[in-house]
């Protein structure tokens, strides 16, 4: 097979071909693979932060607030609803990931008082992990972390979350959607029925998913979800998350951090706390307005573009890049650790090699390739098609063959430094 | 005497003259006193902006973490230390005052366990109220909140705050240091010392001192602090806060919002919280960039100005502010929120009208004067050394005569919509 000319042919007759267009990308000669850790700049976007830079901050100075920012983590949130399969009213920007999923934990768990057990994963990913053991700390009182495993593929079946959920204790079972390492994808219908038939409440970690495929949460009846907007979003480098709870459940949870972006009424400045209505309740201090403004321009381009269409062209991406991956570079000893099967595989793909870390560098340092590394011995390689190419992903293993074949990798030092 | 003669001539020897023209002003007619609430856009923001998009997100993509944006939080977070009389290493920028707070607050009652009594105010800046509300209602363990009054001055003497602590249950005495409304300082040295001889800690709500009034806080041996940055530091809507934590109580308090960020060795991704050395630890989530990147220009000025520079003018201002009340608005029936004792003042000075909220509107509408109006009564009058100038006080003052002269506000309607 000519996978060159099979690369160019899909290229051509690519219906989100001219989305490329929409982001900066000066040098076309690097293949950039981390789009699931921090998107490219949309060209549109210099003007959202020019106009809130010169027309609001500059001019309308603290009148900005009324004018323009006070409404944007709704109005934001309530396009992300769009991509999430949510009401516009179930969703609001506002803080880190981390933080709206400390939130959101610490409210579940007070909504099902007397229940101990709370469900996750050995490989969520490790803020979520680290969030959960300090809540059962700071909570003291007898919570304790069910953490499932995955099989030798780096997968947890589906069974073997709904397995540990006991249906006298379990309060909340919490997961990352899209596996951050392998891109597997859970069964949110599944999961999310087996936790409320046991009476728990369900918590989505939406990061690796949300903007790569499309996400069901009011067909599934999820209750909760937290996710980022830096990765497939393209909103910029740690640019404020989002978090969802279903209409119903607003008025029963209670945000732990009550600031006041979460009061009712915020302006009469009361003394007493008094949760705002709807999903206000679940801001808690005054929003980073520079950086939450500049998330705009990448959703609109999601929506633009479909979150369907851009799916379908995630999984022809993925497929190629394994094809490739078969003929390349397994012959290297090379692994794959994402799933084959293209419907429980997100839009990013995981490659296992000991020296995972020195070919991570020999692509970034010599060969104009940035996929990320992961510990131990994961090499990702982001696909975010509304910028990737085809060709970009050819390029991309054929430098990656070059650096197997040639041990161009052996020049770097195998551990990276540790911090402490 | 010859108000406005008097202004020029201040202006025209004022040392710090020249720092105006680091900020974008684009309409010198209005007269802007609510650099208290959001400090205006200093010029070299728009250049550390663009480099943060075009250089750093644009081109370098997710290298930027490692070339520019990792050590943001500690590199700002230790110039910011300068204005506070803190160690570089003592200062972090993250999250929102809010959060921080909660932060904090969480810590340091988990420090002093067995003691149940927090003593805060009733004037404190609402969000700080109801953080420390939320924080009683998740711990359920007896905490009560003492919350101290002001006298009908509005102030709160400080030996009413020292006469609340309770030696035997006090885990945390805290208090917002220049008071939000009327712009009282508290004796930062005597509550401090009275709060640790009790065994309790102390936490300094900065937000309105930092970039106004020199602070003190290891020469106070002050505990814990948080701030804002986008008042007087010019750090742009809603950007990140700091938090302080005095340094041989690092290691001793425990971030309650465990995230990957207050991670030791954060990118090996361990599945087990280990809390990172010093500030680090009180990191949670990824950092809003864009926004936090822009704090610096601000503090680069400041640090340029002198805060001692900066305290000798806001005095003067502030003095000459009350000199023009004395003389046209106390006959019109307005009242003086602040202090007189310019020692015991902020750079904010508060007048009392029944009428306050629509004298606010009148000269935002009809007079290009921005203050800003806090209920009932208070309208405020931020003054901001770096660019306020004595002629823009003497303006200011001057149509503010004319709306209640002229009865100007009386076609505003008497009460602000509420939302509900």
């Amino acid at each position: 097979m000519d996978f060159e000319a099979y690369a160019r042919e899909l290229d051509a007759r690519d219906p989100l071909a001219k989305f490329r267009d929409e982001f900066v990308i000066d040098d076309a000669d690097t293949i950039y693979l981390d789009g699931n850790s921090l998107g490219r700049l949309p060209k549109r976007t210099r003007a959202i932060l020019h106009d809130a830079l010169e027309n609001q901050w500059g001019e309308r100075l603290v009148r900005g607030w009324g004018e323009s920012w006070m409404d944007a983590p709704a109005r934001i949130g309530g396009k992300i609803a769009r991509l999430l399969g949510a009401q516009p009213d179930e969703v609001i920007v506002a803080d880190s990931t981390s933080i709206n999923f400390f939130k959101l934990v610490m409210a579940a768990l007070a909504a099902r008082p007397g229940r101990k057990q709370i469900v996750s994963e050995i490989i969520n990913f490790p803020t979520d992990s680290y969030i959960l053991q300090g809540v059962a700390r700071i909570l003291d009182d007898g919570h304790s972390i069910t953490n499932v495993a995955p099989q030798d593929d780096g997968v947890v079946p589906t069974q073997t979350v709904i397995d540990a959920i006991d249906a006298a204790h379990c309060a909340l079972v919490t997961l990352t959607h899209t596996s951050f390492k392998s891109g597997a994808i859970y069964d949110m219908q599944a999961i999310t029925d087996a936790a409320q038939r046991a009476g728990a409440l369900v918590l989505w970690d939406l990061s690796h998913s949300v903007g790569s495929i499309p996400i069901h949460l009011n067909d599934c009846n999820a209750d909760l979800a937290v996710g980022c907007t830096y990765k497939y979003l393209n909103g910029g480098p740690g640019a404020p998350a989002f978090l969802y709870v279903r209409r119903d459940l607003q008025a029963q949870l209670q945000n732990p951090i009550q600031g006041w972006f979460g009061q009712k009424n915020q302006f009469a400045m009361e003394f007493e706390y008094a949760p705002a209505p709807g999903m206000a309740r679940f801001l808690v201090g005054t929003p980073p307005m520079l950086s939450l403004l500049a998330i705009e321009g990448g959703v609109d381009i999601l929506l633009e573009a479909g979150i369907e269409n851009v799916r379908a062209k995630s999984i022809a991406q993925t497929e190629y890049m394994i094809a490739l991956y078969d003929a390349w570079l397994k012959p290297f000893g090379v692994t794959l650790h994402s799933p084959r099967d293209a419907n429980a595989r997100g839009s990013h793909v995981s490659f296992g090699h000991p020296d995972g870390l020195r070919i991570d560098r020999a692509l970034i340092e010599d060969m104009r390739v940035i996929p990320d590394f992961r510990p131990p011995d994961n090499l990702r390689c982001g696909i975010a098609p509304l910028y990737t190419t085809f060709t970009d992903i050819y390029r991309a293993m054929e430098r990656m063959r070059r650096v197997l074949d040639e041990k161009l990798y052996e020049k770097y030092p195998k551990a990276r430094p540790v911090v402490t």
